[in-house]
């Protein structure tokens, strides 16, 4: 099995060349302008011209791009040729693309769910799963790390306040044991969640000094103590880290998460609406003259300061621990 | 908030009248003879035009149909269109339709998937959800009760071998009484989430009885113990019943869950590839002169014998233990 160039890798190589940032296109037609949005016959179209003008503007910044899969089933069948372009665009630019699908599934209903995101139409680099129905689920996703070079990230621990309802549950003894979780006190379902993923890291070398895995981890960065713990308790699994911007997550925090193996920070309405609060387009927000171009760019100074302030994070956050991080060479 | 006629009683009914079965059109290209998918432009037209046939010879006895939106993807754009007027063409028929699509999300992202799949290209009037982000992520689904009358299941304890892998952990006594569970010994992840069901379907009234809540459970039919013990828990949920027939479940489990509230038992490859073991096409399989009547006519005899088996099962159970059943009047 070829595991040297697997998507996981290619976008850890991008964090080290771009800084962490993830711009996720979560676009949804309300983030636009009004004078901007009638510009286009569909919502579909405007949003898939938000993404190609969103994608020029920040890619020097964009380790990658994340797509969220749902805000274009909400517009139908256009809104999925508009994801479809979306993903061709990103890919085209040379830039791994997420496609945060967060699909989990028995047996050949995921086989078919693997064909889909890592084939045809809807071909992304990396999927977000979600591991409820158990890790048989993940396997024929596992297959195209092999044959295609792909990679996963898999729910461990949400940024949402639900998160408290099962992945945060404490297990009993005799479960934590039998899910080969024993090394975390208490042992919690997300432990359960994670012990599967080391082992399915195990299975492509030892990545504790450098390098990751091709199956990461969704972590989000809402709780500094969790952070730590959960960062050194995988320190071969590449996190996909939500929770920073918008929904309120320190780049402190984001900066713990990005030690050892690494991250990749998502930000998405903080980029997809920056223009709402940048400084330089008063004037053209109160007369109504906003252009795609403006928005796009307000979006790439956005990508900017957020991979500043997250390289200055990820720096005094070096300066204060340096025993702690795991820079690689 | 009007409860009368929410899909899941609908549903219910519609068992009442015909039978539990839920006719699944997880539809593969490959489920059709070649002779037939060679007849089409593109697998995705074969798929739809299957469907179609398929939907008129099992009508008369399915009580719902449940389209996996997995197999959909994997062809792509065209897929989804035929996924689209798939469940155009149940809905047009009055036969409820469930989109077995296992979202789950966080808050603006769920509200997304909820307006995607309740309405629009993709309108159903049940989906299936994953429960584990937690329970606010159920939210914007439970909106489309009072305004739209759906429905969904939720992901309970499901009949694929990984599901040892997490719903089945045991919790911590702290963590049980915390997730509201302790009624059950021991008790499991996925008694957290039947806890949660419970609370959702007590906002809707008493449903001990008769009736169900618009929100229900997927409870595969596969452990006898399991499947009383469940049924007996929550008696007010539906239950959506995957794992009889090609998954090997048998009847007599699948009718100890229609116990109660009931529920409605999904066959998808027993029907779909009904035809390649009926012996009354034996001539005409050797003969490679299928056509997509005698395929629809034999996923019909296969429908018909499945509702047949199922209720032969339920009579027979209620005959053996009288005092278990819960048959509405």
């Amino acid at each position: 099995m070829n595991t040297e160039f697997h998507a996981m890798l290619r976008l850890q190589a991008a964090c080290a060349e771009k800084g962490p940032l993830c711009v996720g296109l979560d676009t949804d037609p309300s983030y636009l302008p009004p004078e901007v949005l009638r510009m286009y016959d569909s919502p579909a179209e405007a949003v898939l011209e938000y993404n190609r003008a969103l994608i020029g503007a920040t890619a020097p910044h964009a380790a990658c791009f994340k797509v969220q899969i749902a805000y274009y089933e909400a517009l139908g069948l256009r809104g999925l040729a508009a994801y479809a372009e979306t993903l061709s665009l990103v890919r085209a630019a040379g830039i791994p693309v997420i496609a945060d699908i967060k699909r989990g599934d028995i047996a050949d209903t995921a086989k078919a769910y693997a064909r889909a995101h890592f084939s045809g139409d809807f071909e992304a680099d990396i999927v977000t799963l979600n591991p409820y129905m158990g890790f048989d689920t993940l396997e024929p996703f596992l297959e195209y790390v092999g044959k295609a070079g792909k990679g996963a990230f898999v729910l461990l621990r949400t940024s949402n306040p639900g998160m408290k309802d099962i992945e945060w549950l404490e297990l009993s003894q005799s479960s934590a044991e039998a899910a080969g979780a024993s090394h975390a006190s208490p042992v919690r379902v997300l432990d359960a969640v994670g012990a599967g993923l080391s082992r399915i890291a195990d299975r492509y070398g030892d990545f504790s000094a450098s390098g990751c895995a091709p199956f990461g981890a969704v972590v989000g960065c809402t709780e500094e103590a969790d952070a730590r713990a959960l960062r050194d308790r995988y320190p071969g699994l590449f996190f996909l880290i939500p929770g920073y911007g918008a929904q309120g997550g320190a780049a402190r925090i984001a900066a713990t998460l990005l030690d050892r193996a690494g991250g990749t920070v998502n930000s998405s309405r903080g980029i997809l609406t920056a223009w709402m609060k940048d400084p330089s387009l008063e004037l053209k927000k109160s007369s109504g003259s906003l252009s795609m171009k403006d928005i796009a760019e307000a979006a790439g100074r956005a990508a900017f300061s957020a991979t500043a302030e997250l390289l200055g994070a990820k720096k005094a956050l070096a300066a204060s621990s340096p025993a702690a991080t795991g820079e690689r060479p």
